[in-house]
């Protein structure tokens, strides 16, 4: 595609400055509008060295309010510390609030066309990698980001000028290295790679926008208009629904829950001795502790889920898993509604936030399920909203475990009547009793609602990649050591195979 | 997903037909509904051996009229005969018209699952046909089919022992062979396999509707529900259309065509001598029947698209260009306004039907682009279809190209005034006059809006895999050994890198 752009076309001087001038007052009305509508925009600008990506910038931010926008400036080779996470991460913790324009200089483009030409990209991950972006946009979409993406075209000669006169700047000479005349030189190569990856992400929900950038005048018109006019259109429009995602029922809306469910097939009741409890505690929790260093040694990330009934024994668990373990290795993250920053965001943002970094743990207390249970069961999302959730999520986690994360998601179960039995002896306990709110009775009342969509969610949720794993948990004792185990075997089985 | 599927859900013996009768009367009516809506139906039956698909196959069919439905037994091995086009193919073929439901018994999923396991995919191999299917069934969807998908699932063991009952049967003996026995005791590898292609299709706009089939009972109703509800959702909603696609310009929305567009640029006036026409038709001839011969040789499949003016020469040039060749090798396909089948179906369809097979040529005058051209500028189908229609073209172009086909596109030029002076010309010449119509003049007028549609087109569908070339074509003589040249210079560059 950037082949057959027509890098001649130009605006005459003459004329400019009447045309430029109303664009102007027409972005700053748009901005009010985003504001108004609450909706997030993310514009990207990309293009090789020298094609007016910082100019263009400076001119769209001009006329706007800075407390409304924030400009990333994106570095194409990652440094040591922005490899210790998987490479969406960094692009999603500077993604925009409602109502604020996050704008990219570069962005989760370059990055991937200066490792395909300089590294050593394989095919497979080269098309892994457009896969996940393109996912990343469509889940941003999906969240109600207006998204625009520029890529700013110049030819190699032109660019070989534009270097030249650089070189002769008292204030832009440093900006022209051996890198930079290495890439002219290998400018091809770039291109190729670039119009490879713009074909393949140019997307009906996150389509490109190639702009001649030979010419300043025409450059600036063609990418504020460009900006104008989509924010005017997607405004017309609520955030975007699928509509597709409501069309097919889940399993659970057709059988319901009359042959029960899959919790209600699980045994909870399951026990063992105090002491067994006792002597494999020590034990499991020992050998975690060398795993841990193992991780460590071998830069796996873990990461682990508790989700569960109320009063399942989350904590007390999550107490016992950690024991020996040398703090610095894990992070324990108690999830609730999302408060401040976070609710402004996408929902996955803070998840991203806290994903482990290489060789350390991660332990949500709650996660990213909240979105298919509590928040379809409460109707804090739309149906669209929380049936796309399971195919997200599937996502989120595959992107990490692509990274080579470890992903264990534990659902602490219990019966009906023995969570009543802990209601009631924490209202009997005053020591306990404050562990007991109006909630989790009424949460109680809607055990049915969460029963279907809990074994729904596990039943979509469950991959090889990031399993579940139901723990019977009338017993804590067992809950506890059975979490131990699991993640033990799995520890132990992932470096066996790790190098 | 599947291990997580509770196999043991079972429906008793009583109230059964009481629950099942009422929705044989609800699927006809949907069946009306279907055809009233104009609405193609795509049922997707899936599952290992034994699963019950023949009979919920039998099941769905039963009550429905027989006229508006149609079932395709999908092999899981391809034959001989269908490796000779691109894998899709034969899945296109079959799709749907409007207002009649294709049951499909095994599908696109089986015959990858199976080569994944028993050949020798790669990874690589594997998650592009992944993303292929993704591709697909979005552009049908988009297109306004109704698809619901079906995993039938049963365990090894279930799957063992109806393979000894099947044993046992007079009539049903001759399907459990040593193949079967086989994929039994290999079962947890195809459960793999589909586990993960069933994680990585569960998209939004066609998600997977998983079926635990131990009991029969259960999985008929269970099926025979999810169709009802599924069509009665869609229906309620008009053929989707993805809202996002149409909120951002497209370039020359935004630009116009003030500055001149690409075409505007060329030069339409480049010439050459009869004489030396003559040599070098005669030399290029030859050249490409030996091409052709190669191609056949090493089984590469070509296709040549030509566009262009009224008027521009196309019919003359592909004379000249098929004049010396094998005729067994090529077809020409002419293209028009869809009629009669055609039109029932997805506007790719007929296509896709006329895609070359392997060591073929396939000469499109005029082609899939009319969907960007004469669709856009005429109204026919609506603004979302044809912007889409850019990502759909490369997606399709893509396919083709994976397989190894050779795609060269050709946009021949002439300027306005060169096209008057054939217009006038065909007018005064009786032998000629019928060639004129007065759609022709109708066209000429939209000269303006067909210069900024058919830039566009260029500008997005220019690719690496299926480049766009522009011949200049006020001289005819010219054009015609530009486009004989073009195409032998690709193909000799194709065959070097053949094996």
């Amino acid at each position: 595609m950037l082949e057959s752009l027509d890098l001649d076309v130009s605006l005459p001087k003459e004329g400019y400055k009447e045309a430029f001038s109303p664009l102007k007052d027409r972005i700053v009305e748009q901005q009010r509008a985003i504001v108004e509508a609450e909706r997030p925009v993310l514009i990207v600008f990309e293009g090789m060295e020298a094609s007016g990506k910082g100019d263009s910038i400076r001119q769209v931010v001009a006329p706007l309010d800075p407390r409304g926008f924030k400009v990333h400036l994106m570095n194409s080779v990652l440094t040591d510390d922005e490899r210790l996470w998987p490479k969406l991460r960094r692009h999603w913790l500077r993604t925009p609030k409602r109502g604020e324009i996050a704008i990219y200089d570069r962005s989760w483009y370059m990055e991937t066309i200066m490792e395909r030409v300089d590294g050593n990209m394989t095919d497979s991950e080269w098309s892994t990698w457009i896969d996940e972006v393109k996912q990343f946009e469509r889940q941003l979409i999906d969240g109600g980001t207006i998204l625009i993406k520029f890529w700013l075209h110049i030819s190699k000669k032109e660019q070989r000028n534009r270097f030249k006169t650089r070189e002769k700047s008292a204030y832009e000479g440093w900006r022209v290295g051996k890198d930079e005349w290495k890439r002219n030189k290998q400018f091809v190569h770039y291109i190729d790679a670039a119009d490879n990856i713009i074909v393949e992400t140019d997307t009906p929900y996150a389509p490109w926008t190639l702009v001649p950038s030979t010419d300043r005048r025409y450059r600036r018109v063609i990418v504020m208009r460009t900006i104008i006019e989509t924010l005017a259109r997607a405004l017309e429009t609520p955030p975007a629904t699928t509509a597709f995602v409501n069309h097919v029922p889940t399993p659970y809306e057709i059988r319901g829950s009359e042959e029960g469910t899959l919790l209600d097939k699980t045994n909870t009741s399951v026990e063992i001795s105090r002491d067994q409890y006792r002597e494999e505690l020590d034990q499991y929790q020992m050998r975690l502790r060398q795993l841990e260093f193992g991780c460590y040694a071998k830069r796996l990330p873990v990461i682990l889920v508790y989700e569960g009934w109320d009063a399942a024994g989350k904590g007390g668990n999550i107490n016992r898993l950690t024991q020996k373990l040398d703090p610095r290795g894990y992070n324990v993250i108690p999830i609730s509604a999302p408060q401040g920053e976070e609710a402004t965001k996408h929902y996955l943002w803070r998840f991203w936030r806290h994903a482990p970094k290489a060789g350390h743990f991660a332990i949500f207390d709650r996660s990213w399920y909240g979105r298919v249970m509590v928040e379809r069961i409460e109707g804090f999302c739309r149906e669209d909203e929380w049936k796309r959730a399971y195919y997200e999520i599937n996502e989120f986690e595959r992107h990490l475990a692509d990274f080579g994360t470890v992903i264990v998601k534990f659902w602490l179960h219990i019966s009906k009547e023995e969570q009543l039995r802990r209601f009631e002896e924490r209202e009997n306990n005053p020591r306990k009793r404050y562990k007991l709110t109006e909630e989790d009775w009424r949460n109680r009342e809607k055990w049915d609602d969460y029963n279907i969509a809990v074994s729904e969610m596990i039943e979509r949720t469950n991959t090889n990649y990031a399993p579940w794993v139901i723990v019977e948990g009338d017993c804590k004792l067992y809950a506890r050591i059975k979490t131990l185990k699991t993640l033990v075997h799995m520890l132990e089985e992932r470096l066996k195979s790790a190098n």
